[in-house]
């Protein structure tokens, strides 16, 4: 595999059922982390620490399969979602969609940030 | 949508049947190309160049929609594929899955590398 200069490779999370639900980047202690405990670990690039998806928010992601592309520097993992992937409360990350107005919204709700999350500046949307 | 300090995001191919095709990079030019034309246009890291995929192939991606995440930092492209993404032959570039024993390959070629790019180090494989 290749990390880039940070250590980090692009992953690109899929549902089991097809759907794309995220991209985050994993470094080799959270590709480590994610097979080992068979649950989604992430490096946050703004916060420069390990996560687990759904630490705070128990919307975790359970590892079904991992599989590494043709140059070796993006992952795929396919996985089983608990409720929702987007800390906006969408199912997936990818719930706007180009239009020649702009992003349109194109996808509802499946929870409430609010009552998830807390709210306030400080909450962990995590 | 923020672009990173290279002015790129990572932009990930889903094919319209489900399966992730490959993840690659474009500029707002190759964003501007690509809604312009119906054709999945991204820029090269390493050739530091726009490129059109399936510009040498003929193996194009028609774009069907673009979607962009929540952080505005990566986009998704549900495309029709041209009989596969993978430079290597492969219908999709994340042919490999991981295993205890390594990275193992898990999808048969679509087509003959060397009969579509031709052979030799400074074929083009686009």
């Amino acid at each position: 595999m290749k990390f880039d200069a940070h250590g980090l490779v692009p992953a690109v999370i899929q549902d089991e059922g097809g759907p794309v639900l995220m991209l985050g980047y994993m470094n080799s202690e959270a590709m480590r982390l994610t097979l080992k405990t068979g649950r989604v670990h992430f490096w946050s690039r703004s916060r420069k620490a390990l996560w687990c998806k759904g630490e705070t928010s128990g919307h975790t992601q359970r590892l079904l399969e991992m599989r590494l592309d043709c140059d070796g520097d993006a992952v795929l993992l396919k996985v089983q979602q608990e409720v929702a992937a987007c800390h906006t409360g969408h199912r997936s990350c990818f719930y706007r969609v180009q239009t020649p107005e702009g992003w349109k919204e194109v996808e509802a709700k499946r929870f409430d940030p609010a009552r998830v999350y807390g709210k306030g500046r400080g909450a962990q949307r995590r």
